[in-house]
């Protein structure tokens, strides 16, 4: 992996990472704060999964994370949401393709090569910070709309991987609302049953582990009652007994305005998980 | 003056208004972020001044200011680096011309009708912001490299004018360096002595008020050597008997990374010259 970007920032150092990824059998970059603790010692990390048209930048310029990340110690891994390249599939619009990868392994065609963001996050992706930073293997995941629904959906796929998780304005039932139905299709064909490894409010109804889930929601987001509608998930961990703090909040939208605003609330709560006995 | 941007934003709204300004005879934006203290009372404007190539959305995108001005009650008003638009005059390069006003006033053809950023910024956007805002007339101004020149420009001045003044990496002596120099000489005309009232090393030699002055600069900042040098605006506030303290930070680049790591300070050192006794 090669530093591409390297910004000191609150004390630690703002870094962007450029790699070949087999699973993904590209070219992809990767963000990276190391907050100044990351001198003297192996820190947890939080990964942020990003939204819809969203790479690696998103997060890293505009949420303001680093400040929080460096109060606790904390490093921060901000991926791009999806395979990139000339070489790779690609649809027109914003919500399939390149820069809408859903955090899923894809089975169809054209997409089946390189459409495996789940591996690339969950496996590979975790084993090269690991082995290169100074990062510890206590994990937590989190992310917005479209990566809110990869950190709940990784999570509640992975027991024992993440000591947390949480999301803002996520897409909590994709087999339910179009941005979903329409990625689904494309990524794992018509059949519908297939679809549901990959719905967080399916998975909530027999997830092995009761990892609590955070989730932050703004009731003047304009994608709230089309395509995230918390209260399917809300209703479906209510029936299995799953833990989950749903907040909404007045007045916010679907920006980073709303995540900076709350963004340090939610490193606190990982870092509870990650840093306590 | 038209609202098109409302985004709630730590507990207030970040916002953006369009306006027909008569100094600069074209359509303008600027960025105010109203804290939530605003509905209730008249609260200090503290104004940013953007750096080269910005335009109103560097600053509340990218700097994190606004969790700052919740925490102290200050509203913050951002506007755009320049007049705008097809029948402003342009340049090509991104030092001269649209986005590069340098906060003078232009004397030359074909910048003199519209290039009035000094009167839009000390006169128009004020007057506008304290009749239509719950602003009071309690004023602060910071700002970014050319905008950190246009700050302390402004600020000496104008005495009176303004509680306190800071900026992060600003052009301190434009007639010594080749920014300045190839925009003074379009902008102002090849006689130099007309340079100097918009100089801040040139300005601080006679202040007549005493205005401290706080400058942040990173020690890493790719263009500290050729354009900031702020070792000159130090000579001449030593010498002169004006304050200035001038903090240099080893790592730090020119990027909105560092003005979000310490931005909160500024914030805080505004507050206390607006809100104080």
């Amino acid at each position: 992996m090669e530093r591409i970007e390297h910004r000191a920032c609150f004390g630690g150092w703002q870094d962007v990472y450029r790699h070949e990824s087999k699973v993904l059998g590209c070219t992809m970059n990767f963000a990276v704060y190391l907050p100044p603790q990351a001198e003297k010692e192996r820190l947890p990390v939080l990964y942020w999964l990003s939204g819809l048209t969203c790479t690696e930048q998103n997060f890293i310029t505009k949420a303001g994370a680093q400040r929080y990340a460096a109060e606790h110690g904390i490093i921060l891994v901000a991926p791009d949401t999806s395979p990139r390249g000339d070489a790779v599939a690609d649809a027109e619009g914003y919500d399939l393709g390149q820069g809408a990868g859903f955090y899923l392994n894809a089975t169809q065609e054209p997409w089946a090569r390189h459409y495996r963001m789940y591996d690339y996050i969950v496996e590979e992706l975790p084993a090269l910070i690991e082995a290169n930073l100074p990062a510890s293997a206590a994990r937590a995941i989190s992310g917005h709309s479209m990566g809110g629904h990869g950190a709940l959906t990784i999570a509640l796929k992975n027991p024992g991987r993440y000591r947390s998780v949480s999301a803002f304005s996520p897409i909590v039932a994709p087999t339910q609302v179009s941005w979903g139905e329409k990625a689904f299709t494309a990524y794992l064909g018509e059949d519908r049953a297939s679809w549901k490894a990959w719905d967080a409010t399916e998975l909530v109804k027999s997830a092995p582990e009761k990892l609590p889930l955070l989730i932050d929601q703004g009731e003047g987001d304009e994608f709230l009652v089309n395509q995230l509608r918390p209260q399917l998930l809300q209703a479906a961990a209510e029936a299995a007994g799953h833990p989950l703090d749903l907040r909404l909040h007045p007045g916010y939208d679907h920006s980073y305005y709303f995540i900076a605003s709350f963004i340090g609330e939610h490193v606190a709560h990982h870092a509870r998980a990650l840093r306590g006995a």
